[in-house]
């Protein structure tokens, strides 16, 4: 099977979870810059949610324009991404809640599924390889060293534990590894400019 | 005419089912693990839907993944099967307004809302069929034995009677369909590996 | 330009809208067929709006099955259809604020949106044939008799009048358009099924 | 990579924005035309709302006819460009909630948002223009004149100061720029019909 309609369905659960969360941006009760502040931490927890999100869309945008060969194994894995993705929205408001300082237990939450979301593209690449010439096969190569794969999973668990001491320090922690990521991956872009 | 932009409207009205699904995950009034913990059937029910909607998708793909031609009667097949989809964010609610423990009405009425969508199925690989050179067609014959199709109705039927004396036994056997169509459908994708 | 971003983005507007509407569904505050069964003129309106949806969205892609070339005229028409298909959540959940029985000016207003809707369809069929060979080009001629187009909106219109003297009648004249809309248009499919 | 994806994706969250906005069209709580009538402003702001999520998708469409190479650069000011877009339902929302009368800060947040969403079309079009043969290719060269682009951020700078003296006067301002952006860019059409 083709991996388009994969793409079409990841794109259109990737773009409603991206817009479905300014829904928890609630108006102000009044009408004056002081209520528009007070909601400058639920700004920041959209902005570190959404540019999250748009790096797991680019990654994905990445990691799915070579290979087109998919199977239900494939299928379930992006399903499973998609799923702990869809929990961004949930763990943005619980972290807003607790406003203007962030509360430990949601800080812990906002990066356990962080954490699950890395992980869970684990699975995602290794079904994708396997149904692609397995790890000696063309597609495995260009995916070669994966530095931040590694390193965001191991910041986050941090993070978790930080979390409990400091949230602020946690969520900084979050927002470095979202710097991480922002470049997008060169890799594959590469291969495919050398290909 | 091409099934192309069904496949595409399917898509998007799924994307958004499995979505706003979401939106019932309410924060947690308090910061606490025993907060998030009171959460935990609601948490239940949004995986088990997610996963329902998932296998829906996943079937639909598989299905769609032969037959070329639509006609009217098989885009009205397909909306009346969407139409059973768009209800699981209602049951689902309803289902988690009574916690901790699940009540017998509204597990009945969300087994009665799945037992539809499968039955919803029958009319939509009907008319795709005669769409697609009719029951001695080669897309016919694709779908072969259908002995999931045959058995998770009965299975619903059952539960919604269980569901009156113990709910917690009718989710139990939701759970267990759900389990037996993860494994996605072998026959289409053996056929295509052939073909 | 060719017509498929815009079908894209059409699809993508109306798969929303279709959804969103299950939203207003609001889980039952008590756990027994009685609390559901004062629901069912929600559901009646929900599956009444779900069916003109499901309209449209049938005779959009009847419409744009065949035409590829599309220009800002046509886009416009296309959005001032879909501004009218977007004001359908709020007029059936207008309808459902009164329940049981539904009120005059709810009634009404729900008449003149589906009006609204059916108006919006002619200058989208118009800029198409301008944008496709004109009034004696193929495009128009697949078109030909319209009486579906004709009579709808003097239904509602009458419908319009009727609802101030009885809100009941006026709906059952909606759904008996709803009705006459149900079988998708043959001169399209007969058209393409000859050339 | 080609920019087929990013159109489908953005298409996606466009459509996502352009109808979650009726969600805040709460409905009346009386059923006369009086109660409606107090919903006025609401109506209004809706309808500029519309207008200017359509606008962008039809520049977007435009835009994105010709090009086809898509890099790094060209998706994370897409995304910058989306993320402005998604805050329209919030300020739509506060600039409702003072009704009937709209507020200085409102009104100024709404034209702010207008403006960051006008200004990141340039990032938008410049990395465009790099991934396409740069500023002397032929991508470049059907953008050419750019009144619109160079008027639109002027006049929203002087509303925003203006909605401190005169909310309404800025909010005509607003639908203004919008009657300004309502005939869609013939120069791109014109060079793809030349071509």
């Amino acid at each position: 099977m083709e991996s388009g309609r994969l793409e079409a369905f990841t794109d259109g659960v990737i773009a409603v979870i991206i817009t479905i969360m300014v829904l928890e941006l609630k108006a102000p009760h009044e009408a004056t810059w002081q209520a528009l502040a007070q909601d400058g931490p639920t700004f920041f927890s959209y902005i570190l949610s959404f540019i999250y999100v748009g790096i797991y869309w680019n990654n994905h945008h990445h990691l799915l324009h070579l290979p087109r060969v998919v199977n239900g194994k494939v299928m379930w894995s992006n399903l499973l991404f998609l799923f702990w993705l869809s929990l961004f929205p949930f763990t943005t408001n619980w972290l807003n809640e607790a406003r203007p300082i962030p509360q430990p237990v949601p800080t812990a939450v906002y990066g356990i599924v962080l954490l699950m979301a890395a992980l869970s593209w684990i699975p995602l690449t290794r079904t994708l390889i396997t149904a692609n010439g397995g790890s000696k096969g063309k597609f495995a190569k260009t995916l070669g060293n994966k530095w931040k794969e590694t390193i965001s999973p191991l910041i986050y668990a941090v993070a978790i534990v930080v979390a409990f001491f400091s949230p602020i320090v946690a969520c900084v922690m979050y927002a470095v590894v979202a710097a991480i990521w922002f470049v997008p991956d060169k890799r594959i872009e590469q291969k495919v400019a050398e290909s």
